[in-house]
C-alpha cells in the first residue's frame, strides 16, 4: 500500500467541508474501487499499512513536534474496537495511549464538556486515540436530551442554540490544537442497521462474543434514525481542512480497515518528519563521549 | 459596600469591548471617585465586601452549578500576590483554590499552550484563582518570542499571525467557558513604572520583603514599554462581555483591592444563586430520618 493507493482509498470518505454533507451518499456496504474478490489480498496490503505506521510514529516520537489525534466515532457493532486493535497493535505502546470514553463521573460532570478530553490529549511525539470521544455530546446527548439535566448548566445554557454553540466551541477546540501542533483525524465508522443486526445476532450465539452484548444496545437501535440525523448534522458542522471527518464504509471490515490505515498514513506522510538534526557542537560531545567510554 | 458601590468602584475599569481600548487612558494612581482620605474607611469597606463574598461562596458552592476563575495579570510588584490573599482570605479553602503559573514544564511544553490551565480549571461550585495565567503566552512569550522555539511548535505554525492566532483561540476558550457556566474575571493590576520602583527599593531595604526579590526582575523593567504594548493589545483583542478585563489601578493598594472585591461580589451577585430546592419528597425523607434519629 503506497501513497497513492492510500488516497484512493481516502479520497472517497474524506469530507474537510461539511456544508454539503448527506449522509444518504454514503454507503456502509461500499468497498470504494476494491471488489469483494480483493479481501483476499486485503490482509496483505494491511499489513504493509501498519508497518508503514510503526515507522513514522518512530519519526514522530524522536522529532517531538508534532502529535497524533485519533477520534473514532460508531453506532455499537460498527467495529471501532477491533479496527483500533488490528491498525495500531503494530505501534509501540510506548508512543500510543488508548482512552475510551464512558458515562462521564461526578468530577467530569463538574466542568465543561471539552475537560475530560483536554486531559487525555497526546503530547508531541504521541499517538492518542479516542475510543468515543467529546463528540457524544451532540449525538447521545443531542438524541436524549434529558441527560443535559445531568450536567448541572446554568439555565441560561441550555436554550435552542445549544447544539450550534457545541459545534462552534468543538471547531474552536479543533483549530486551537490543530494551530499548536495536533493532527486531528476523525472516523465515523458508517454501518448500516442490517448489517448491526446480523453482528449482534451473532455476539448472541458465539460465546467468546457474548460478554459484548449489552441490552441497552437494542435501546440506541431503536433511535436509528435521530441517530443518523445527529451523526448527518455533525458532519456538516464540524468538518474542516484541519479537522477532517472519514465517513467509512463499515459493512466491511477488512475494507473500513484498509481506510482508515490509509488515513493514519496519508496524515503521518505529510508532516516531514525529519529525525532530529545532530549538530556540529553535538558531533564534538559524541566524539568526546566516545573517547571517554573507551578509556573506560 | 453594597450594590450601587461596586457598580461606582468597577465601572470606570471594567472593559467588555476591547477594539477602543488605549492603555494611557488607565491611570495607575487613580482612586477613581474615592480620594487618598478615604484609605481609612477603605479597611472597614473591604472587611465588608469580604464578607459578602464569603456568603455568596457558600451559596455557590452548595448551588453546584456555576464556577468562578478570577484571573490575575501584571507587571512585578503590583501586588497580585497580596491583592488575592487579603480579598479572598475570607473564603472557605474547601471552595477556592490558587494556581501559579510559572515557567511551563516540560509536560506541559509537549501540550498546547492552554492544556495546562484546563486541568487546573475550578469545577461547578468553586472560586478558581489564577495568579498569571496563559495570558503569559501573548505577554512575555511576546516581549521574548525566543521563548517560543522552546515550545517545539510546527513550523508553519509560527508565523506572523501567531498572536492573532493566541487571541483568536483565548477568545474561543473563554466563550466556551462561559456558556459551560463559568463566570470570567480578569484583572490587570496596572502599576506605573515610577511606584514599581518605589516598591523594588523597598523590598530591598526591608529584611522581611527581601526573599520577593529576583535579580531578573529588572531585566523584565527595562522591556517597560514592550509589555505595554503587549498588555494593552491582548485587552484589545480579548475583552468581551463574557470575559472582561478590569484594568485595576494599581499604585494604591488599598483602591485595587476595593476594585477587585466589588468586581467579584457583583460577578457572584448577578448568579441568581438560590440554595437547593427541598422538594416534599425530600422533606418525607428528612422527617423520617428525624424519627428514626430520635428513636435510636
Amino acid at each position: 500500500m503506497g501513497h497513492r493507493e492510500d488516497k484512493e482509498l481516502i479520497e472517497p470518505w474524506r469530507i474537510t467541508n461539511g456544508s454539503k454533507f448527506r449522509l444518504d451518499d454514503y454507503d456502509p456496504d461500499s468497498t470504494g474501487s476494491l471488489r469483494a474478490k480483493d479481501e483476499k489480498d486485503a490482509d496483505e496490503l494491511l499489513s504493509e499499512g501498519i508497518e508503514r505506521i510503526a515507522e513514522l510514529q518512530e519519526r514522530l516520537y524522536a522529532q517531538n513536534c508534532h502529535s497524533l489525534l485519533l477520534v473514532f466515532q460508531a453506532m455499537d457493532a460498527a467495529g471501532k474496537d477491533s479496527t483500533i486493535k488490528h491498525v495500531l497493535s503494530g505501534v509501540n505502546p510506548h508512543g500510543c495511549q488508548v482512552t475510551s470514553f464512558k458515562a462521564p463521573s461526578s468530577e467530569e460532570l463538574d466542568h465543561d464538556f471539552l475537560w475530560r478530553s483536554t486531559k487525555a490529549l497526546p503530547g508531541r511525539g504521541m499517538i492518542g486515540i479516542f475510543n468515543r470521544s467529546y463528540y457524544e455530546e451532540v449525538l447521545v446527548v443531542r438524541v436524549h436530551p434529558e441527560l443535559l439535566e445531568h450536567q448541572q448548566l446554568p439555565k441560561g445554557s441550555v436554550g435552542k442554540n445549544i447544539w450550534k454553540h457545541r459545534y462552534e466551541d468543538i471547531v474552536a477546540y479543533e483549530r486551537h490544537l490543530a494551530r499548536n501542533g495536533t493532527t486531528i483525524l476523525k472516523f465515523f465508522l458508517n454501518v448500516s442497521k442490517k448489517e448491526q443486526k446480523r453482528r449482534f445476532l451473532e455476539r448472541l450465539d458465539e460465546p467468546d462474543k457474548l460478554w459484548k452484548f449489552a441490552p441497552g444496545d437494542l435501546k440506541e437501535r431503536e433511535r436509528w434514525k435521530e441517530y443518523m440525523q445527529a451523526y448527518e448534522s455533525m458532519v456538516r458542522a464540524t468538518a474542516k481542512p484541519f479537522a477532517p471527518w472519514f465517513v467509512v464504509p463499515a459493512d466491511n471490515k477488512w475494507y473500513t480497515r484498509l481506510v482508515v490505515c490509509a488515513a493514519i498514513n496519508s496524515a503521518l506522510g505529510g508532516l516531514e518528519l525529519d529525525l532530529p538534526q545532530v549538530g556540529k557542537e553535538q558531533r564534538g560531545e559524541i566524539e568526546s563521549f566516545r573517547k571517554q567510554l573507551e578509556k573506560d
